[in-house]
Parts: C-alpha cells; structure tokens; sequence
C-alpha cells in the first residue's frame, strides 16, 4: 500500500475528437493531447461520459486507447474509462488499456440492470482480479441509475485494487461522508466530478477534479487546483467565478442533458483545436447555438482571468 | 403497408442458457427452444431483457443469434433485441441478425445518456436506414430511464420501417393512449411486457405479450391469450389468477429487482432445461431460494390450472 | 365483517366549486351535486385531489362538508377526504364529517415527512380509534411520494377499520397483486382512480371506481362500470374509447399536471353547472384554453356515445 | 432596498419541544430557547422542517409562535414557517407571526400539487401583498417534489418582498448558481441547509446556515461560521470534521428519514433540555437507539473540539 494517493489534481476528461459516426478526427486528436497536456495537468482520462464512451464502438474505443497512450507516451498517466454493461467488454478494454501504457481504469456501475448493493459489491470483487490495472471507481448515479452508498464504498475500500473514487454525484454530503473513510486508507484518491464544486472539495480536503473544462482551458483548472491546496481563499473566489461563469454560459446553450458536451465540442471547435462531430444520439449544435458560444468564448476571453 | 400487424399473441423474451460467463449451455439452449415452441407460441424474442442481453459480451450475442436462428428453423419468426448504448454496435447486431435469417429486430432508447424526445426522434430516423429488418420500439423506463412519451411515438409511427411497440412501462393509462394511434397504422403491433397485463390489454384490443413466464409455461400464457382475444372473461380470469400467482412465487423470491430473471431460470433449472446460471452482476439463486421455487413449481402444477 | 363492500361502482371525487379564493359557489355546488346525482353514481367523494382539498383553507373544508352531506341527503353515501400532514387535522377533520352525516373518510399517507412503511402502519394503528367512521385508504404516489406498498396493505387489511382502497398509482400489476389479498377480507373495497383503467379492472374484478369525468358525465362512467361488471366487453371497448377521448382532450389541454382538474373546472362552467375558479396555486383556463375546451365538448356530444 | 441581507450567521431550525400529541413542553421550549441563545446565535427559525411543522395543528402552531416571541424577546430575529398547502393558511400564520413580534416569514412551495415554474411564479406574486413580513423562501425538494429552479429565483428576486433563500437541496453546483444573482441583490441572504455544506458554502460567500445541530451545540455552528467567513481554513476544517461525526452518529441512528430530527430530540432528551416525543407519524427513539445516542454524545464530548 502506498501512502499517497496515485491521482491528484487535475485529470481532464477528455472529449473524442470525431469526423464521422465511426471514425476518429485524428489531426484533432493529437493537437486536443498536446493542448490539454500544456496547461500542466496531472493526468488524462479517456472514455468517459464527456468522451461519449458509451456511444462509440469497440473498435474506435480500441483505437483512441493506443493512440492516446502513444501521444501522451508517459508525461502523465492515462485512464480509460472501461464502464460497461457486460463484465466480459469491461474486462477485455482494461486488457487493451495496459498493453497500450495506460496506468489505471476508471468504472462505473454497470447501468442497465438496477443491481442491489451487496451484487455490486460482489460484482467488483469477481471484477479486480481480472484487470491489470488500478481501478478507479466512478459514481454517476444521474446516468447509471446507481449509486455506490457510502458504505459500499467502505467496504469496497478493503479492496486493495480499487485505488480511489471519482464522485460525479454533485452531493457534497455524501462526498463529505466518503472522505472520512480515507483515515482507513491514505492511498485512496477522491476526486470530484462537477467542475463547479472544485474549489470547495480541495479547500477541504479533496484531492483534485476530473473537470470537463479543462479540455478548453486546462490551465485555468490546475491554478485553481492549486490555489484551492495551497490555501489561497481569495485566489480560489476568483477562479471560481469563472468556473461558474463557463458553466452558466457554455454548459447551458442548449436545451438538452447534452449541453455541457456539445458546448465543450462547439467551443473546442471554435478554437480550431478539433472536430464537434459527435456520436449519435447526440449532434453538434447547429449555427445559432455555435454564434452564442462565440460570443461566450470571446467574452470570457475578456473579462475573467484565465491563468 | 400490410393491414395487419407484423406479430400478435405471445412472443416470449427467451433466457440466455449459460453454463459460464461467457459460455452458452448449448444442450439447455436446444431443449428451451423446443419446450417454448411446444406452446404454440408465435414468436420468439431473443437478447432482451430477460435474456441479459446488456451483460453478455458481443462474440456470445452473436452466437445465440445464429444458434437459435437454426434451431427455429423458420418455425416462427424470432426477433432479436440490438439495445445498444452505441449506434454502430446495434446496426452490426441487426445485420448479424438478418444474416442468420432473424425476421425483426427489437430496441429500447440508448440508455446512457439521457437524450431529449427529439433527439430520440432524430436517433431513430438515422437508424432505421441501417437496419435490414422492421423495427419493434421497446419502450423500457425502469432499465433505460427514457420513455418513448406518447407524441414522440405518434410520429415515429410515421416511419414505415418502425412495425411495433413492446411496451414494458406497466403504465396502462400510457398504453391505452397509445392504442389510440392505431388507427393510422393498423399494420403496427402493440404488445404489453409485464405478463400480469396481458388479460386486460387482450381483452381491450392488445396484440399480445412479450411474457417470460412462457419460458416455463408457454401454454398457459399461449391459452390466456387466445381466451382474452376470444372475449372469454371467465376463462380469462382464471388464468390471469395463475399468471399473478406465478408472479407473486417465482418471480419474488429473491431481494432485488433480478428475482424476476433468476426465479425463471431456477425453475428452468428444476424443470431440467437449462443451466441457471447468470451473466454478472447477477448470480444464481443459492440453495434456500431455490428450494422455494421448487416449492413453488409443485404447487403451481398441483393446484392452478395449468393447460 | 360484512360479507360485501361497503363500496362498489362510481364513487365521483367532486371538485370544489369556488368563486373566490376562500369563498364557495353556493349554488354552483347546489347544481353540482344533482347533476352528478343525476347520472346514477353509488357515492359522492369530497375533498380529494379533484376537490383539490389541500389547497382549501380547514374553515371552507368544514362548510363543503355539511352543505354537501345535506344536500346529498343520505341519496348516496357521501365519502370525505380527511388527507392532511397532521394526525389532529385528520382526527378533527372525520369527527367534523361524522357529525354531518358522510359514510365514511378517505385517507392518503401523511406527505410532507417520507415515512416508512412500518411507521406508516403505526400511524394507521394509532388514527383508526380516533376515527368515528371507516377508513378507505388512498394510494396516490404521485403526491404524497410514499406507496402503500403490497406487503403494509396486506397487514393493514388485519385492521377492521380500514373498509376499502382507492388506488391511483396507475401501476396495474400493483392493483392485480392488491386484489388477491380480498380473499381475507370479502367486504374490502378496490377502487381505481384513474378512469382509463376503469373498464379493464372490473372487467377483472375491481369494485369500481372514483373517475373525476363523472363531474361532468356521470351516467357515461355509470354505464361503462355496468358493462364491465356485467361482462359486456363490446359495450365496454366502445364507452372505453369515449374515455379515452375525454382524456386526451379535456385532461390534456393545459400544460402542466394540473391540467387534468383545470379541464373539469372548465367545462363544467361551459356547462353552466359551476364556476371555474381555482384554488392557489392553480388558475383557471385562460380564454384560448377554454375555446378549445368547448370545441372538445361539442366533439364529444357529436361524436361520442354519450348514454 | 438595503444594502446588508438581513440574515447572516446561524439561524437554527428550532425543534419543537412535545409532551403529547398536541401538547408543548413548556419548561422545555423555555430551557431550550435559552440553551440555543446561550451560544450567540444570530436568529432563530420555528416551525421548519426540523420542528415538524406540517405534523402539528394549527392551535399549537399559533401556541409556539407566541411562546417563542415572547420568550426570546427581541434578543434575536425569530423567523417563523408558513408553508402549507393552503394559500389561506400560510397568510393567516403570517399574520399571527406578526402580531406576536417575529421578524420574517420562511415558505417552501405548496407541497401536494406539483406545481409548474411559472405556477409557482404567480403563487409567489398573489402571497408577498397579503404578507405583513419579509419572506424567505425555502428549497426543500426531497420533502415539496418542487424546486425553486435558478430561473425561477432569478425572476423572483425581482420582488423586493422576498428577503432570501434557504437552501436544503443539498445541490452545491445549484447553490453556486443562485449566488451569481446576488451581484443584483446585495441585501439578499442565501443561507444553506445541511450542516455539512455550512464550511463551504461560507468559505465561498454564502451568508451562514440554518443548522440543526445547533439545537444541541448552538456554538460548535457559531464558531464554524466565524472562522469560515474569517477565512481560517485550518479552524473549519477542524469544526466541520466535528460537524461530519455529528452528521455520521447522532443523525444517523434510525433507519429512516426521519432520524435526524429524533436524533436531535433524544440528545436533547439526554441533556435535560426538553422532551423527545415526536408527532405523528413518527415515534421518539427506543431505549436501544437512546442508548447508542447516549453513548456518541458521550464520545463527542470527550474527543471532538467543542468550542
């Protein structure tokens, strides 16, 4: 058991650059890593649910592992998202993300069966044996309709392959519950999914963000991530304010769930960075919503501080 | 246009038969198909819910295609669930199945992300020209979180390619509004999931049932439908009396939302049909469940009328 | 213990005629009740949902029960609502109504605090010595959040006092496994709520039914229970079908849930029979609303059979 | 408009001290009234979800609003619960807060009907003319089913009668909403609910809490809220990880919803304060549970920083 968690700070979850429904925007790609990787981020995690894992195929969620593995090629640990609703795929990905150089898979429950707790808990103990990698835990319960409750968790931390916890939740009192099962196991990373409550979780304690904004200003996030360690409160207020004035802007352009994706793909797009294809159900968003994330980008260029 | 619906009366949400995690009982899978069809039933529908389909690896959902596809024979029309989270993943479902000579294809609303009603809409006019075989909506909340609400459904009927609904909401007053839509398609199948359902829905001008009590007792569920289509009440009442009956026994034995799924497979298990075991995160029912269903079977057998 | 239901057939849950925000129609209500009398119902129901009893202030709850109980004359049972977040209100609210003359009350779960099913069951233990009269249980999930669920209804039946259950979860397989417990208690009551489920459950052996369109056309619901009870399933699929229009437009005309009790408010002033004042947080049907309600009224009359 | 919110600090949601059903512990309300005010409190909130509102008649409502007024004396600003379902009901307690001296009045939405955005809306706008006070509104979805959606506040703070929010949904990325609106109202205080948010929420602006706990530790919340709004990090992170064990024990004893508020009324019986009794439809601890809560405050007390 190590003593310090393997993930802190800030692990961007990144979007998968595309050109068509099944076919990766490559050029995209590469210059998204290299953007990402500039404003100093601690690590990287593909396939997630801002990188549309769920709508891709096998075959592109293959691909995206090795090519991202190759392009970081060590300078921060690479995650990858291996969520799935049947065991046999989750564990095939995790295979294929350490024969790539990844250093740890990230799993949320499987989500279409509605499974007990005490069968989730089972289900991972039947699970960790069969992956090469670090398992991060990932709590979504918005999309996955489950919830690893508090003491799950707990025992599921007995676990000495389940390395740490994303909490996507937005519930601060269940993540403030989470962090005092972190006595018991220093190693453990708790990271928080919502961008918005980044600040907070570090001023008290959390060990960092896997913030979706930092696809388009990664640096803004580690200097908050820093301040937020390092005690700077005043720091934090401000950086915060544009934390929530991305959120309030280009995270709410459209009218659907979708919003916060798309606004990242749109504006990532804007910046001629990468492609805002996006895989079905969804669509990138049309002339009307693209002009008011213009505007929003330019804007917030101006007025707010962006480290 | 056809003038009459594609499937009516019972079309059975067959188990998957496993004998490991990633291995079909192919003995068991043989001996279901033909204790199912010994019913008289007039369809067979595979890799839905009650088959676990979302749990199994792809290699598997390809194999059960093809091994239940040539078993059937053409002897009724088998319909194969492509539920996917990715587009790409159900249109190679759909092509697999129509190469094995499947006569439909079934799918719930991707079930990850929660898509707005015309992004469902939009999601559906892209994926019927992919697919070779009609399509039957499956309408699934508690699993998929998403409802196909009334409207979206009254213009997806306007799609030639969409020959049905299978709807597994329990919500009759959803249903019955549908049933109104019939009038413009009356080639368009409306079939009812929950089997406790199937009497009344029959007797107001359902199609029939996806009922997986017929699994085990394919002629109880056949005769129920023939006797509400008949219009007789008396008969009808007494063997919707051991439809709820089964439903209150095997089907709640267990704790969690999977007792439905692991009570037919016990039961298979004691008839001698088939192998109970389950994909993950489910797990077979230990000795104390299973010596209730078997409870259960004796005295379903000796005191309902079985025919 | 009796040997039958205290309550079979159409029990209208009447909407409360207002003129002003605490100030009844007199003689809106005065038309109200012989109009509904009119159509041959078995009871009359204040102060449910329909009469939208929570939002009336305790001293306009307790004139509607003594001018309804005297106007009704003991013609039919009068049933009233007595749903209220404290257990004295309740108490106060049933010796009040047995005082006027009413049959019985009607009780939802207390629903601001989210009980549990076992403190639920120790409230009914300790409200039913209270009440001077019998107790019908309502179940509407929707809004009180908390279910009678099967198991607390079947220990709860073990209590004398409770004579009965209306039921408006809409959850079908829920009132089938409900059912079955009447063979313990014979003189139970199972009514249904929503009146698109009327026709099928006592097609299947429901008691009737609490429909709020028999505000406005009694005999039609009357007529349509008779058919069922009586086993005519072509009368019952045609009258049901005239239920169903109803529904789809009279219900469904507003935009919010409120919509349903707005349409009756509606149309029963086109009728000239009540005003269509709403209690806060409702308003009645602004005028483009109510033109449309009126051409759906004469739709009805023209084409529907009306009995 | 002023220029300061008129509430800033800790404000604690009063329980209500019972002897009976419908009886007030006198001496208790007396002893627990000073015990809060003994720890520098800066107002005092009655009739809450914490008091049991919905639960008590109306006499004994009117009963403590008197009691407490006169008791406190003007020492601090008591705010008094008016939320009810009925639009007559909520006006008539305002009055009678009024006239017995309370400072303002707190309101959640009507809480039977669910009511639309814009319902809610109009609600708002026809009550604050028949209010002799300022209003606060309270957000309580797990409890009302509704939000004060972030458009909807917006809007309302266009009403100067609307003093401020307390916030219990416990959402911190909606709460970091809401204060962006704060830049148009700079005297409009936005408190926070659970206990466990109180740190933060201070530490990044808001305006103080309405904590439970501090009917039992009134300066453990006074203190936590200095040093957050001191911007002494190290002090917060020390009080709110006591504040997390108070959540993790006292509150925690029960197996439903309703165990904080018996927690608080059991500790508070064990200090001697006042009466545990709980209205309908919940039941003070038994000996077990009052056991194990004897034993956490022991444990507090002796190894938790209490200031």
């Amino acid at each position: 058991m190590h003593e310090k968690p393997m993930l802190q700070g800030i692990i961007p979850p990144m979007v998968t650059p595309l050109q068509e429904r099944d076919q990766l925007d490559y050029e995209g790609l590469e210059r998204l890593i290299e953007h990402i990787l500039s404003g100093g981020v601690h690590g990287l995690f593909i396939l997630g649910t801002t990188g549309e894992a769920p709508s891709l195929s096998y075959r592109l969620r293959r691909e995206i592992i090795e090519l991202t593995c190759s392009q970081v090629n060590g300078r921060v640990p690479v995650m990858v998202g291996i969520t799935d609703t049947s065991f046999i795929e989750s564990v095939n990905l995790a295979r294929h993300a350490a024969e790539a150089g990844a250093k740890g898979v990230v799993l949320a429950p499987p989500y279409y069966f509605p499974a007990g707790q005490e069968e989730l808990l089972e289900y991972l103990d039947h699970l960790t044996p069969e992956l090469p990698l670090p398992l991060t835990l990932y709590n979504m319960p918005s999309h996955t309709k489950l919830m690893f409750e508090p003491e799950t968790l707990h025992r599921a931390m007995d676990n000495p392959a389940i390395a740490g916890l994303k909490d996507s939740s937005g519930d601060m009192v269940y993540f403030h519950r989470l962090q005092i099962f972190l006595e018991k196991r220093p190693d453990f990373h708790l990271l928080v999914g919502p961008e918005e409550l980044l600040g907070e979780t570090v001023l008290l304690g959390g060990h960092g963000g896997v913030s979706g904004g930092a696809n388009i200003f990664p640096r803004l996030y580690v200097t908050l991530y820093e301040a937020a360690s390092g005690g700077d409160r005043d720091r934090v207020e401000e950086l915060h304010r544009t934390v929530m004035h991305i959120s309030n802007t280009i995270y709410s352009t459209g009218r659907f769930n979708s919003s916060i994706i798309k606004g990242l793909k749109c504006a990532l797009s804007l910046e001629g960075i990468c492609d805002d294809f996006m895989a079905e159900p969804f669509h990138r968003f049309r002339d009307a919503e693209r002009q008011r994330i213009k505007r929003h980008l330019t804007e917030i260029k101006n007025n707010h501080p962006l480290p």
